[in-house]
């Protein structure tokens, strides 16, 4: 008998070719001319050299690795410093540090629900989300987008314990979740509410404190963060920021913290030093909403159609999943690196071109990404 | 109405407290006196000068973050030369790099399989391969440890699309997976193997080529193994190796690697210094198998109960859960650094200290490692 154990792999990549959606690496330079609106980092921090050196000297004080689990041989003083301090500047009691968001999510929801839990979760919730609802022994109710009503509903209708889940500023269309409605909602009912703030640290609230802070909900009761330190922070990792309680019971239950390697000392100190540079340099955060709304109103003057961003986010509207591609393939052989989200990634069928605004754009480049932009546009603009 | 949504955490924390369960997080220093037989770190790299320079010099030169996801901004020539060096060095035709181990696991498992799909798993594997089989939507049929003949009755039970998943190197016990009968099993069934090394990489097979080049069954068509760079890499973060169409595939359809930013520079940079300084000094892999067998020779003719290692952890059992934990404290306090485990951690439901050897370790260190054992062990011992 023949031994082909992976041919369906053939079959399968046979058919994402014919339907255009193949996916493939393209490993970038250390130094390129393109102009970057397609990545995450927001506040131009992950090349800034104070936080660069900053995660080289944490290399070489702590190790190129943290050796271990948190719990046995992975926690250093300098993950309890970030801790620290992330709690304080997002105005939690405690916070735990992950090696990745996605983790984060995964933990949070696995640990904080049970048998007979609930999970109310958007339908717009990023992937790690779903996945974590997925991982839980929970049952997941998926609610409309941006429905505080349907949450409440969700919730009333269970009788055990339950949690609602919402990204803070959803990725496909950069807006922003209205949370002071959706804790009224939970606290109602009696549930947490657990707030994915990847898109939001470093971007919403004063000097950048994340929505939480920005809604007044930082450090409530029944309030529960997840962060990514992979965006605004410009390093890799995640955390969690709620009570001391929450942050104790992921300790000892978390699986995705319990068996991970801690996360690497560089990650750990480039992160720090991120946050302290934005500390002493609050105006970062609002610099990169005026960019993502300059660049939104120059694009919709023009004709093209595009959500307002409450963040750093702005999505544009394109005709077809084959002209969003060919528009992004268009920008990027002018110069422009710009994010492209299409089905099955996108919940509506609606494929966009992904910008994302940084806070250290000159008004330059933001002139030559929307030059860009329109000259390769699919549709007759203006 | 009074809102305390996390009351039965504090219910939960009370229960561990009575039953002497509590783990609590004891961030170190950067230089301590202990003599760590408890990390992962088994070829004592992650301190490495040269390794540490390596992360350093990446965080500097390609950023603190990767910026986006693999697939966005996220992939740099870094990445793409750590995935070309270690799928040679392993003898596999493709590697991809994850975050971690974690989410290499998972990618695998979820992306592998479909709803018709059997995962066959070894009742002893990593939590991150229980986490994997939960998180996909194939069938598991978990299986006695170490037993060949049960997976193949399940294989030949189920048919459709099917895989079995084994760790290389239990993390309990130290034990090596019989992979050559494991093989010779899947191939009958049709079915692929997935091999997690993680403790085989940098330890088995020459030069420390990993467990599956010890097996000669590595680059065999329908072998998939998972790594991670945390251990003897001495760095962070997660890889998958195969023939190129299943990297690939993972590209096209892994969740955990499509939707989390990529690895940071830094791990990425001192995992491929790690690699190189393997390569240059292939003795370490035998020297840290050497180690674990002189650790596990003596402590077992002093009349300890410990199982040969097959790699490097060396797992001595205790005679409760309590004299384990107690045990461990005493060591520490003694100046050694050793890991515990104990229920609901083992599925036996025998407590055990768990020892790493480390190539670095010098012949008066060992020395001092076994003589602490002994001193504080809870037996008659001699
Ligand atoms: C909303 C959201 N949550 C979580 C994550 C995952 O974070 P990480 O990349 O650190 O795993 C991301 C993106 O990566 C995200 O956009
Ligand atoms: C057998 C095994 N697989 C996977 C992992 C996870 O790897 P990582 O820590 O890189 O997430 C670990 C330990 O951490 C492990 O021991």
């Amino acid at each position: 008998m023949s031994y082909a154990p992976f041919d369906w792999i053939d079959d399968e990549a046979r058919r994402r070719a014919d339907a255009g959606l193949v996916r493939t690496l393209r490993p970038r330079a250390a130094e390129t001319e393109l102009l970057d609106l397609a990545g995450n980092d927001y506040l131009g921090l992950s090349r800034d050299p104070e936080v660069t050196a900053a995660a080289a000297a944490a290399a070489r004080t702590w190790g190129a690795g943290a050796t271990g689990s948190r719990l046995v041989t992975g926690s250093t003083e300098l993950h309890a410093a970030l801790e620290r301090e992330l709690a304080a500047f997002c105005g939690f009691e405690a916070a735990l540090v992950f090696s990745s968001g996605y983790a984060a999510n995964l933990a949070v929801l696995t640990a904080l629900t049970g048998h007979d839990s609930l999970i109310v979760s958007d339908a717009g919730n990023h992937a790690s989300i779903v996945d974590g609802c997925r991982l839980s022994r929970a049952a997941t109710a998926v609610v409309p987008h941006a429905d505080p009503e349907a949450v409440r509903k969700a919730l009333r209708a269970h009788g055990g314990r339950a949690l609602a889940v919402t990204d803070s500023v959803f990725s496909v269309d950069g807006d922003a979740a209205p949370l002071g409605v959706l804790a009224g909602v939970c606290r109602e009912a009696g549930a947490p509410l657990v707030v994915d703030d990847a898109h939001g640290l470093g971007v919403l609230g004063e000097g950048g404190r994340g929505a939480l802070a920005a809604a007044g909900l930082a450090g409530g009761e029944g309030i529960v963060a997840t962060l990514t330190l992979s965006k605004s922070l410009g390093s890799q990792g995640g955390a969690v920021l709620g009570p001391a309680r929450v942050v104790r019971h992921l300790v000892n239950t978390a699986r995705t913290f319990i068996f991970d390697t801690g996360l690497a000392p560089a990650a750990v100190g480039g992160a720090l030093g991120a946050l302290r540079l934005l500390r002493r340099e609050p105006e970062r955060a609002a610099r990169v909403r005026d960019v993502a709304v300059e660049l939104h109103g120059r694009l919709v003057a023009a004709g093209l159609t595009a959500v307002r961003p409450d963040a750093a986010v702005v999505s544009v509207r394109a005709p077809s999943a084959e002209s969003a591609v060919r528009w992004a393939a268009d920008c990027c052989a002018a110069g422009l690196a710009v994010g492209c989200f299409r089905p099955p990634s996108v919940p509506d069928g609606i494929s966009r071109l992904r910008l994302t605004a940084r806070a250290d754009l000159t008004q330059e480049q933001i002139a030559t990404a929307v030059d860009t932009i329109l000259a390769t546009a699919p549709l007759p603009v203006g």
